[in-house]
């Protein structure tokens, strides 16, 4: 087969595919933080337009995507799928390799294949503005960028101690019209009074969180936005996978392992959701692996339960592998996984035994990242480095039992913002940190007595 | 037609175009510095392999990509071809915008379209080094990234200056596994000598050229290599207009227009001499438009005539567009168009008005650069959007003349090294510079006196 293999602009999937019309069983119920009842779509209104709660809720196998997302996605999808020959070469494996390449997109990863989305149908239900909140800045510059395209203003609370050490997301942000401000911010009443009590906090993903739900919940023109973690988030990333179906199909081959780094869950949902249909309907057998950092096992060390979303507990309650949402991971290169919980749709499929997991330090990660960017040119996010790490493990464990495998994994971004982590690298600066079971157990105490 | 259109890996071309075969009179010859003599291929023998030497004096109408070549370009080529739709309709245009991507290379430009055979022709040729000089980065992390394929050892003398503030392109040339060093360095006699005398010198250009060419001069297993100006160098670019040849032909469309920003001329010379073919023939008739910054007017207020290549007379003698060869141009942020001279094919296609040239002023340029980000998503390069801000007003001038034309032009490369350019255009700190006459006149009177 050829090097990558690239599809027309026609065929861009025509809908997302939505598991939850096929998972073994229901979600569980997501309860209000106050009463502890499950919530209906009139609770969230406030937060989000209609038409993203009922994808949130929905049962129906595909949701068509509107033609105008289509025409929007075509400006970089659909993204290349590569066989990694000159990986295969460099690491002397048997197996196939293959990787969806998701950097492609304007804002470097597969953010965009959410943000776009909910910028559309929050433009057709009338929101002039959106809020979120943003860590090191993938996200708020995707978010920035599919507001942009549709004529919405956007505010984006950016943790502070990012927003001083990592100016460049910052600018990109701003470049696509967004204002960003460090939080805890003066523009909102909790900000405020942290700001009060600490006027030298350094912020927190928590903090900011409340920020922006506080900015959406009191302005009636703007609504909130998340980039990972919620069920339409994950629905609107199986672009990526249904194309690699596609891809498949062209190169012959199927795959016997699908890989995806996992944070929130988004980008291992889209990857892996197209073929864990045919896993549940029996027709494929593909091994599912999310792969999270040792420093924040969600999956292989937290714990199968109800939990708030964000350490100020303002969010509804929901099922899902958790830290604890009081606990804070070590400060790694790859921000986007430092996340206590992780989607409810990918935890309970790891809990059904849909999903393996996995977690890896950091040096090993780094180590395979730069094997993969002297061998493939790609610099990778150091994120999506913890799914090509975990290919080369496949890949060498097959070779060890005699297989030949077909791997595929998800590269769900580049590393150009990330050159500081590989420098530190390079100068043998990185550390790995233990494995934090202590600070598990103490935040595990603190999980919220509801639910099953 | 569709957003995009792209190639198969099987449609990247099987050669490269070399308009010597067709220009209407022979390039004039290269002079020796010292003589004043015409130069053979053993006069560059210490300083490329003898497959480059040919290539630059061949008038072969086509040269064959070899396999291996190809194999490494399928990474990332074919690159796409866009029609900008959402440009269109930003700048209320009735003309047909399109634009060829360079910026999904694995170093951000249209550069490894010439490191990878370069780094080729060094392996075949049995160099185990390759040195060069870069000076905010861009060829530097190209070169990088060739020699790593090729298993070569690289060494980049870098501007001290631009080494200490911009550190990511100097991380991610040690991450493909270059040695870096910042110019003046120590590693030669002629950085010695100019550190003896001035210890703090910010370096230049110039001076990182004489450091990487002592080096390969000196040393037997390494080449001298340089990222554009040489005739092998556009030859190898080509293949960016000959995809476009065949993405304008799959648009059902053929330009009216070809534009490309020019610094040393070979991203200009890549999309356009395809095209410029067809016009020589006089089967088609082109504009071809070459975009300079104001602050560095080579094409459009230099002159015609012998010069040296470098600050420090080391270079032979090429006639080409020149504002002398101690000509400093102002910081602008568009550092790949700092350049004194210009490519001897642009030149000579230029001053035998085959090519038409544009300066305009850095603040035009990043306001142009700013609608192309918000309407098609992609943050351009600051030499990119030269091309980009070209690509505008001649929309405009077709919309004024009451005609709908299509143009074409060169994305040669992406942003996202240049967020600080984007942060002073937006903080309103960028400054327009005055054309420098003054300092062109008296640069000019130091032409070294020889030639036609």
């Amino acid at each position: 087969m050829e090097t990558k293999i690239v599809l027309k602009d026609s065929e861009i999937p025509k809908t997302w595919y939505n598991i939850m019309a096929d998972m073994p069983n229901p979600p569980e119920a997501v309860l209000h933080p106050g009463t502890g009842k499950p919530i209906g779509p009139d609770d969230l209104a406030p937060l989000f337009p209609m038409a993203l709660i009922e994808q949130e809720v929905s049962t129906q196998r595909f949701i068509p995507i509107p033609d105008e997302i289509r025409r929007i996605y075509a400006l970089w999808r659909p993204s290349p799928m590569y066989r990694a020959k000159r990986l295969e070469e460099a690491i002397k494996t048997r197996s196939r390799i293959y990787y969806k390449y998701e950097g492609v997109s304007p804002a470097g990863s597969h953010k965009p294949n959410t943000s776009i989305p909910q910028a559309y149908y929050n433009k057709m239900a009338g929101r002039k503005r959106i809020a979120t909140e943003t860590g090191a800045g993938q996200w708020g510059s995707a978010l920035a960028l599919g507001a942009s395209f549709f004529g919405l203003e956007s505010k984006v609370y950016m943790v502070k101690v990012s927003y001083h050490q990592k100016p460049y997301r910052r600018m990109l942000m701003e470049v696509f019209g967004a204002k960003v401000v460090p939080s805890p911010s003066e523009d909102t009443q909790c900000g405020r009074q942290i700001l009060s009590t600490d006027p030298d906090s350094p912020g927190s993903l928590g903090i900011a969180i409340s920020e922006a739900v506080e900015d959406a919940a009191t302005r009636e023109d703007t609504s909130y936005s998340l980039g990972s973690v919620l069920n339409h988030v994950c629905l609107h990333q199986t672009v990526v996978g249904l194309e690699c179906v596609e891809q498949m199909k062209i190169a012959n081959d199927y795959p016997d392992v699908v890989i995806g780094c996992c944070g929130g869950g988004s980008n291992m949902a889209g990857i892996s959701f197209p073929f864990l249909r045919d896993k549940i309907a029996g027709s494929r057998n593909p091994r599912v692996i999310a792969v999270e950092p040792a420093s924040c096992p969600t999956l292989t060390k937290g714990v199968y339960a109800y939990d708030f979303g964000d350490t100020a507990r303002l969010t509804p309650l929901v099922k899902m592998y958790t830290l604890g949402h009081d606990f804070i991971p070590a400060g790694i290169h790859a921000g986007g996984l430092r996340y206590h919980g992780d989607s409810p749709l990918v935890s309970q499929l790891c809990h059904e035994g849909l999903i393996e997991a996995q977690a890896y330090h950091q040096t090993g990660v780094f180590q395979s990242a730069l094997v993969f960017a002297r061998s493939e040119g790609i610099l990778p996010a150091p994120e999506s480095s913890h799914a090509i790490h975990s290919a080369i493990v496949e890949a060498k464990r097959a070779d060890e039992e005699g297989k030949e495998e077909a791997i595929l994994f998800n590269l769900s971004g580049h590393g150009f913002f990330d050159l500081a982590a590989y420098d530190d690298y390079l100068g043998g600066k990185l550390v790995d940190h233990e494995h934090p079971e202590n600070k598990i157990r103490e935040a595990l105490s603190h999980l919220p007595k509801v639910g099953a």
